[in-house]
């Protein structure tokens, strides 16, 4: 078992390893549990056998639980439970799950305790950490939420075993992101056969991409400054979502995403940057993503506009100087457009190109 | 002109005074408008010139708007006009509107800055001071929301020349309920002729009101302690707006709300909190609240202990040990019942003895 201590001004512990759901234990005497209705009962029936929650509320499985809506029949459940102030939420399940059971936990009653079970890669590695929740608009991916930090957070690794090896590969992006960003160490694992459910690299993989959002998230809570930059690659990824209407899974639009961005890092500082594409090129063709529609630059701008990382004088990109030196940094609208077209020739070769061989040692 | 400084992690100013929406300036270049639709036109057209909001969103008037229904609207009309993160969101009417629109801005990219225009009377001595933020459940008010304190209040007094006599009287009874749980000044001041719009107490007794709120919450932010006495009244009140499905206005359900407060706590503590129940009749008398419809204990009973002042051991509620000593008390369920019993004679016979002669000097 790995366990990695998230510093700052509530500080909580994440805890990595098999059979943690069994083990869990919170202070709090009343829990609510949250957990979406393709959860393997088995899962579901383990926590409450452990928590005894007061209710446990279902909800539509991916981001179908991400509305304004399922979270207002949710907060109607808590209530009707008459849930105390001094109670608890837990979140079990994936990253969209727990990213709407800590957005309950913040509102309901103006804030309640809150805990994360991660059950999927992404849920561990990405949203487990940090304290971001929140749910989509109509008009966006996570326009609405809070910062609200979990009081701590149980990644079993058991619970991986039952995810299909597509939603498995597609979850790695998150920890792929978290090696170009700050640790290159994790590119080789990530992509190294043994980084799989049961796995020997499993949990140490896990534990080190964990560990890279608990320092960045540790030194900045509110998003400022350096937190941005675990937006890698979220940028054009969130307005893929958008377009497609959600029909291409997070992981997967992350995936394509780090690829515009590390060409776009490439054309604003040049040659430093140039080898970046070769890694995020190298992780598509391990990832394997179901192939993209039509899309349309114009469209998609439209949504890059409208990213949490605008501000009034624009839209700012996170690049990559080099391997592990992210930078913020305003990318101009021919540059956008010009790698946008390059972007898409290679998307288009993907499947010719994808040979183990390119797997790098 | 009073100002108010309110101290605390992120401390601002309330002002007090004629004309101060036309005088209003902040930072901020995009800024998101929030009012109701019964505001009369000229104070939107005076904020609008003054601060030339990139979107105005009007919603339903008083507690109409304070659905997470209506919050969806908001926010996706807030994304559509590009609402940026360094942007604002002012939200100016009465305490319902202002409540949804800091509820609004806590939420919006997960949070944006957040100013106050208080337009009623209850707007300004309750809901512009302390950051609490929120909307309603079916289940109970307030059910929901956000600690998000404002950057600045504005509570420009002209505005309350529009207000009906009995919206006015109703507001009251937060500013008389200051008076009760910590500045007994306040007391005859509030009853007098000359606290209405326009009038010579109107200024310095509306700033004396907001002043006690704001050193409450200046020392305590979250709730965890003395800010709970602000809740003098609102346990009965909460239940009795929830039954009437808020069939009854919030100040004059505070006003009931007290008298039951008082007459528990002469119950507990005895003969030093005797005179209360005399303030609390006063005021009553004073108000001249639309008449009660018929009311039953154990539905208003099952309420309360959803109360958010309840945790895992039951309800408190706020007593005065004496005027200007309130303390959280747990009341034994025989004495609830036996002085609602006792509230509900009072209370039936408010009409027949409303006279200027039980005015306090």
């Amino acid at each position: 078992m790995r366990q990695i201590e998230v510093t700052g001004t509530r500080p909580y512990r994440v805890q990595v390893g098999p059979g943690l759901l069994g083990q869990a234990a919170v202070p709090q005497r009343q829990v609510a549990l949250i957990c979406p209705q393709d959860l393997p009962a088995e899962f579901v029936a383990q926590v409450q056998r452990r928590l005894s929650p007061v209710v446990t509320v279902t909800v539509p499985a991916r981001d179908d639980c991400k509305t304004l809506d399922v979270m207002a029949g949710v907060l109607s459940q808590l209530a009707q439970a008459n849930l105390p102030r001094d109670g608890a939420v837990v979140g079990l399940g994936g990253g969209a799950v727990t990213d709407l059971a800590g957005f309950v936990a913040a509102s309901y009653l103006r804030g309640v305790a809150f805990y994360t079970m991660p059950t999927t890669l992404l849920g561990m590695v990405d949203a487990a950490v940090g304290g971001k929740t929140g749910v989509n608009l109509p008009e966006g991916k996570n326009l609405v939420g809070a910062f609200w930090p979990p009081a701590a957070v149980w990644c079993d690794t058991d619970t991986l075993a039952t995810l299909p090896p597509a939603v498995f590969r597609e979850g790695a992006a998150e920890a792929y992101k978290h090696g170009l960003i700050d640790d290159p160490s994790l590119l080789p694992r990530v992509l190294h056969p043994d980084f799989r459910p049961g796995g020997p690299l499993l949990e140490g993989t896990l534990a080190d991409a964990i560990a890279v959002k608990a320092r960045v998230v540790s030194r900045d809570l509110t998003e400022q400054g350096e937190r941005a930059f675990l937006n890698f690659g979220h940028t054009l990824a969130h307005a893929l979502e958008a377009v497609t209407h959600h029909g291409i899974p997070h992981g997967e639009a992350v995936a394509y995403g780090m690829h515009y961005a590390a060409r776009l890092s490439h054309a604003v500082y040049g040659s430093e940057a140039a080898s970046l594409s070769t890694h995020t090129l190298n992780f598509l063709r391990w990832q394997q993503p179901a192939p993209l529609p039509e899309l349309n630059f114009d469209d998609l701008n439209a949504f890059m506009a409208r990213d949490k990382k605008a501000d009034s004088d624009g839209v700012r990109f996170v690049l990559l100087r080099a391997l592990a030196q992210p930078e913020l940094s305003r990318v101009p609208g021919a540059v956008l457009r010009a790698e946008f077209e390059g972007w898409l020739k290679d998307m288009r070769g993907l499947g010719k190109a994808a040979t183990p061989a390119a797997l790098p040692g």
